[in-house]
């Protein structure tokens, strides 16, 4: 056995999220380092979702709405989300993609920010969809959009910014933006800070009450587990709430929906942020798969530090592992600046992505030639992460 | 047995699709009329959403969004729906609520319609979410909205109209409207289309092709009985696909969504309806959920002549059993203006729904004082409308 399986065993021995593990459909024969793409199957879903497809639909049928709780489970699951972020309850509704957040929360933040103030600063490094969300929101509120990189951010603040739209983490690169500072800066010029934690939430503390952060975004299908495109989530802090002026005022957003009233009349709290009739199926599995973090020992702070440890253990394992100059980390060595990925450059890097999952090591190609290797503590082992380096390091030699 | 029981046993013994019940989840204590509101399960869909969960997500995980479909699971499935709304196929997409749909279809006819037109005229006796939304797009791209009652669209109609956004079967009344010549009217003065199929799409005929509408919207947890919240469709003609400017310009409708470049450039077709990541738990129920129109003699001329039938049989019902007086339909007698639903004025309706149900007659209450019974085709048969009509007269009485 080599000193770096050793090293791995020993890890994994000491690991208390090690357990974790069993909560998730995963068998021993793969490596899956994608769930930052898409979480793998938490144990207790599939009995949760044949219950609400069997009994709730099947037997209840419309009564459910009231007496399975369909009705309420966008705010219910928000505050199970809540914690995980570092929000107080009330804040957080579920429901609807991570892009129609984006819009709800970009038009939101130039109408909070009030007149005058007519640019959107939005990270030029985004996943795609926010800059063309952002577009969007800024060709229908009179903005225009200004892109550019999350270090670049305090130098273009200014009397005109209206809204600022980041990413907690860069998808491509894994690189954490410093969420407190930035915040900071926003707030200074009077702008409004929007935050996507599609790649945070989950894997590290997001903190967003305690940085003051105005409204944010998340996907839950990555580091939450939620089944392939569950619904995303939309935070607005407290006192903003009632400045919130959505511009996709559906009926469940109503102060009182069901008086079908011809006049809209928004409802307080974080209720507002919700739209139409919220996909049941797809939210209450996501409901069944936060179960997960009730367990003893799980808390954000136990998944960083060890998500921490997986990177670190991976990075060391690549270098021993393979041909020097083969692959180059695009992800930053400092801990305050990575999220819970490693990215590597390599040449060739989709056939080489694709041999890996022959292999039965899973990560993904990100165009075009980024190697992305998400780490999940909560069923990720340090074993894993030597496999993966090894079978690259096989296959690039 | 009384008269009325032997016509319905006599109605049910020749009907063609009184097969079909078998393949919903139904016991017999129950006559469910509220099929307009939240179909009832299809037998076809428990075993499907488990292998979606347990196989594709669990085993396949990253690998379903190609080898299970997963990504191309809203235009495959908007074509499924297509042939129920007399649509060729490529110009359906599912995804999204109802609500969000209607702000693309709005803002989308709006544009098309050009400068200069800058008025949307809305069905004021619409399902409010429709209206809310009208008002939000009007407000984001320099519209005021106009609300009229259907009969008096033709007259409003003018140089500046952009919009009309109408309802086909009213939510509360169940009455049917005109659409073939409200659709005429509308391009006469030079407008954009765009109708709402919620309480239509699945009971009756809607010929979208046939009668030339630009855009279209409908949910799929009524009639397509999808399951609770399963997502909307939206339609854009063919012809019209090369202009439609969606407002919600999600990386799903990118023409190249894998390529993640910083520009945004539509996707060609009903591809460019879809926004965000679809959400697959729900949109495979929907599939499923389909396969009952695959059956032998189903089809929606057959629903829409049992259909008739049904409230045809459910007024005389009523008629026989409820006391002169106690009830008064507010549903068109004639069958051009009948959508698939029956709705009955009456004093304390709250409390008289809330007994019916208790006595196994489900239907719902809609505010101040509307019985409203849906009737589903599928699974509906005249035995059950007879029992429906009967306890209702025995409870008013």
């Amino acid at each position: 056995m080599s000193e770096l399986a050793l090293k791995a065993e020993k890890l994994d021995a000491a690991d208390e999220l090690a357990g974790v593990r069993a909560q998730f459909v995963l068998g021993d024969d793969v490596v899956y380092l994608d769930g930052n793409s898409l979480g793998a199957l938490p144990v207790g879903v599939p009995g949760r979702v044949e219950d609400v497809v069997r009994r709730q639909w099947g037997e209840l049928r419309i009564r459910s709405w009231d007496e399975s709780g369909w009705w309420t489970a966008p705010e219910r699951i928000g505050d199970r989300i809540a914690p995980l972020v570092g929000a107080a309850a009330g804040q957080i509704v579920v429901g609807d993609s991570t892009s129609v957040n984006v819009f709800k929360a970009v038009v939101a933040a130039v109408r909070m920010a009030g007149p005058g103030r007519d640019e959107i600063v939005v990270d030029a490094t985004t996943f795609p969809t926010d800059g063309y969300i952002a577009e969007s929101a800024a060709r229908m509120t009179g903005c225009t959009v200004r892109p550019v990189t999350p270090a670049e951010v305090p130098g273009v603040l200014g009397d005109r910014t209206a809204a600022v739209l980041l990413n907690h983490v860069d998808y491509r690169t894994g690189r954490l933006h410093d969420l407190p500072a930035l915040t900071a800066a926003v707030h200074a010029a009077g702008a409004v800070a929007v935050w996507d934690l599609c790649h945070s939430a989950g894997a590290l503390p997001v903190g967003l009450d305690e940085h003051g952060v105005d409204l944010a975004v998340g996907c839950t299908y990555k580091y939450l587990n939620g089944g392939p495109g569950s619904p995303a989530y939309l935070y607005v802090r407290s006192d903003l709430q009632s400045r919130f002026d959505s511009p996709l005022p559906g009926w469940n957003s109503h102060a009182e929906p069901f008086g079908m009233r011809p006049a809209y009349e928004p409802a307080p709290g974080a209720l507002r942020g919700r739209v139409g009739t919220p996909d049941i199926l797809s939210m209450l599995a996501l409901e069944a798969a936060l179960d997960v973090w009730d367990a003893d020992g799980v808390s954000v702070g136990a998944v960083r530090a060890k998500s921490l440890a997986l990177t670190d253990f991976f990075l060391e394992c690549v270098a021993s592992y393979v041909p020097s100059g083969r692959v180059e980390s695009v992800t930053p060595v400092a801990h305050e600046e990575r999220g819970s990925q490693v990215a590597l450059r390599c040449a060739d890097a989709g056939d080489v992505m694709k041999r890996l999952i022959e292999r039965g090591v899973v990560g993904d190609f990100r165009h075009p030639d980024v190697l992305r290797f998400g780490f999940t503590p909560l069923y990720v082992g340090f074993a894993d992460v030597e496999r993966a380096a090894r079978v690259l390091g096989d296959l690039v030699r």
